[in-house]
């Protein structure tokens, strides 16, 4: 029976089942075990999920891989990831508990006989742990062998839940290379996997300073009226890395810097600053938020003006001196690849027409920062003297994603002393210093959010899409006019991208 | 010749002319030269003055007063309040040279012969100072004898400037103790000396927070945006004293908080945070806003409701144990005047309508502080769970005035873990810990101003009788119902001004 508050709206009622966030009777195989990503962040994440009482008791987690594991092996395996990675203290009767749900099938992905043994030890597990036949299948494999996974799931019947319970799929970046391979990737998956058993991670969803843009937004009265095209500028969107590429750099060759963060991370960043309030927080209604604006939302032309790219050339990062790009062991000299990319992109909305958003990312570059800073209009009118307001710059709000999460704004103020001298001064809130809670890992939050049904933080194919479909008309345009600009390492990207934002009467800040 | 700056906006010009702020060949008269106000502020704010470089060579301060003083006895005197006042360090040179320019004239307020003295000095002065005919009156003096001295200034002519040169009275408050004594006060003033040559000291207005003020509405664009009946839910305006009446009980009998405090100094406060932008920083353009917003203001009733009052009883100040106000020397035990006072407020404008402004100030109330907060709306829709913003509290920006000058803005923010829960936050802004400049003393910037002939910080006989006016039903209900509520010291105010804020269904912040 509805209360009030039900009825008044409906979609919160679902948000108030807040406590507890425990994962129901589940289990997940993870195929792709040995890889980077699996060591380093998703087996240290379950294991602090498991510290933190998030997960259930018969909690149970499947390897699947072409290793000759025994058991034991798998054991050691995931302990020692473990070990090297986990947030949380290492506790013995935790670990003893998971490492029982620990369980290893040997196979490849074109495997009959394998995937009839991953389904055959479900079967099992489903009676002797309580998993409740509810599975999460967590993709970290490359985008190639998803089709034969998914067609394994699908004729074993592991694909599909019965009565109550669910099957989910997991998978990662990246979702193709544009518009069209994301699309026939969707298919693949959704051939198998309704959308809303699909979870996509994009991991800066799941950091708490992202997810604060909706807090700082819409729980709060004094931001929102300010965040559109009456007050705005321009908004610039940073994700700057101080690494190069590394061991990476055969991976990397052919993606680019523009594919690699800004086709998810950095569009997502501006989907989430940009879009309307949705009218709850839930999946669909915020995913219908997020759409809408990335519908709305366009790469501004001529792209010989609007966009920079860059690769970067030995130079100094600190005290430490790093070779070029074309140095970097296994990437090929003669590359396009760009390490550096800059793009401008309009928002097509009564709140947002002719604020421009400049994307920007790369490597080697002054300092590992990613932050979204809103650039305001001057005021309209000052009535100042005008050398009293000389040196007053724009006011800004700048979200820190990382690292030091927080907020900074800044604002002119009076000069003490008898003139009416105005400065620029900045107002800073950091997160560390303010709140005592750890911040779970952004893999710890998805897992957990995966399990527990709830995708608001993941990208739909629907957002992927569109992402793709901003982004598709410029790396056209580079791919047939001209060659990325060198930029040596440690400084902030070429020259190029300073011109891209001096055309518009700006520059971008340095974070 | 206009230039185009000139002519896009001619009062803006004036401004620009901001270097240097030094005043030109002058001099000043000061009577109630042996007041508390000239020995604590005035005498050392005279030789910061001339410390810092800001009042010319020629600079002469002539005393006059009942002492039978020698120049030495007077230079003795001014050197002993420099010493134990002064914020700059002291400076043989620069005492020197003002010391030259000390001169005492011994008289009564109704002696024409040293009336007639002190005119023969001044003309004397203006040929070995080169003071330049310019003479600012200072009247330190309580507001009975202004009349006298006035009177004596026009008989002898010294309240007239010839050719170029200017003279000046500058007077302290109290501004009468309701609008018709205010007026009749401004006349006696204004028959003499013409309202552009009348500078009332209010001194909060000196301080460098206050005048910041404008700064930060007018010179930004990010919080003007956010100030009106839309988005602000209520204002509170306070301005809290630890100390109790100690020796001035005699004086504050029958004058009380609200006459004090509130018709002067927070009524300004309310004026600079809610006027509507002025077209330039003139004296005239920022008295007319002021006069406009004053105009619109008036006292919510019914006032048994709207208004509070109260006496500080016996209590502990931190670890000091305090009298009662009854039990002060010098104090009428039978006395109704309150020693705290809180009312509300309404302006009637498009801008205001329906906003609360609280203004609060009393005596031994828990620590010695000033500031404005505005307090936001809740946000219109939350669409996060109730559960989740159950701990938010209603956004504010707090403008400290005194001490620790800053701002601070509160807002939710999410608090770090796996729910989308938000919490308030503080932001902070100190001003000594971003500007390494000292802030002038307002004493200091006001004298200056008032040899530069810039007005902007000095309030108007308009402004005077309207804060009366305002003040006036207050007093007069006061006057006839009830007598003020106990309150310990210590302690935050009586009982009914909590009762006061509770009717509206809100809280007094504790600074």
């Amino acid at each position: 029976m509805p209360t009030s508050e039900t009825w008044s709206n409906p979609l919160r009622a679902e948000h108030d089942k807040r406590l507890p966030r425990i994962a129901g009777p589940s289990g997940m195989v993870l195929f792709g075990i040995t890889g980077d990503l699996a060591r380093r962040k998703l087996l240290p994440a379950i294991y602090d999920l498991a510290n933190r009482g998030l997960l259930p008791a018969g909690f149970t987690l499947v390897g699947f891989g072409r290793r000759e594991w025994s058991k034991q092996d798998f054991e050691d395996y995931v302990l020692e990831a473990v070990r090297a990675g986990a947030r949380t203290a290492f506790n013995e009767h935790v670990w003893a508990r998971l490492a029982e749900g620990l369980h290893f099938v040997r196979g490849n992905f074109d495997d009959d006989a394998a995937f009839d043994r991953l389904a055959a030890t479900l079967t099992e597990l489903d009676s002797t742990r309580g998993t409740g036949a509810n599975w999460a299948f967590y993709l970290s494999i490359p985008p190639e062998s998803f089709s034969n996974v998914c067609h394994q799931l699908q004729r074993t019947g592991m694909a599909e839940g019965h009565g109550d319970s669910w099957r989910r799929v997991v998978i990662e970046k990246p979702f193709g290379h544009n518009q069209d391979s994301a699309r026939e990737l969707n298919e693949v998956v959704n051939a198998v996997f309704p959308e809303e058993a699909v979870f996509r991670i994009d991991h800066y969803l799941g950091k708490e300073t992202v997810q604060n843009i909706l807090a700082l937004r819409f729980a709060n009265q004094m931001f929102e009226p300010l965040l559109n095209a009456h007050y705005v500028d321009h908004v610039q969107i940073t994700m700057a890395e101080d690494i190069g590429l590394g061991g990476r750099a055969g991976y990397y060759d052919g993606i680019g810097a523009a594919r690699d963060v800004i086709q998810n991370h950095l569009i997502q960043l501006l989907a989430l600053v940009a879009m309307d309030e949705p009218v709850s927080f839930s999946p669909r209604e915020l995913q219908n938020e997020k759409v809408k604006v990335l519908r709305a939302t366009s790469p501004i032309t001529p792209f010989s003006e609007t966009t920079a790219r860059g690769q970067y050339t030995a130079g100094w990062q600190g005290s430490e001196q790093v070779v070029g790009l074309r140095e970097e062991e296994g990437f090929d000299p003669e590359s396009q690849t760009e390490t550096y990319a800059a793009m401008t992109l309009g928002i097509q909305s009564r709140r947002w027409a002719g604020v421009p958003f400049y994307l920007r990312t790369g490597k080697r570059l002054g300092r590992r920062v990613t932050e979204i800073a809103i650039v305001f209009k001057e005021a309209p009118h000052q009535p100042f003297g005008a050398l009293d307001t000389a040196s007053l710059g724009e006011n800004a709000m700048v979200i820190r994603v990382q690292p030091d999460e927080g907020m900074l704004m800044r604002f002119g103020s009076k000069v003490p002393g008898s003139t009416m001298e105005v400065r620029d001064v900045n107002m800073d809130f950091s997160y560390s210093e303010v709140f005592t809670e750890q911040s779970p890992e952004a893999y710890e939050r998805l897992i957990l959010d995966a399990l527990l049904d709830q995708s608001s933080l993941f990208p739909t194919n629907e957002e992927v899409e569109l992402s793709w479909a901003i982004l598709d008309p410029i790396l056209e345009y580079w791919a047939h006019h001209g060659s990325p600009d060198e930029y040596p390492a440690g400084t902030w990207g070429p020259r190029s991208a300073d011109d891209m934002l001096a055309r518009d009467g700006r520059t971008w800040r340095r974070p």
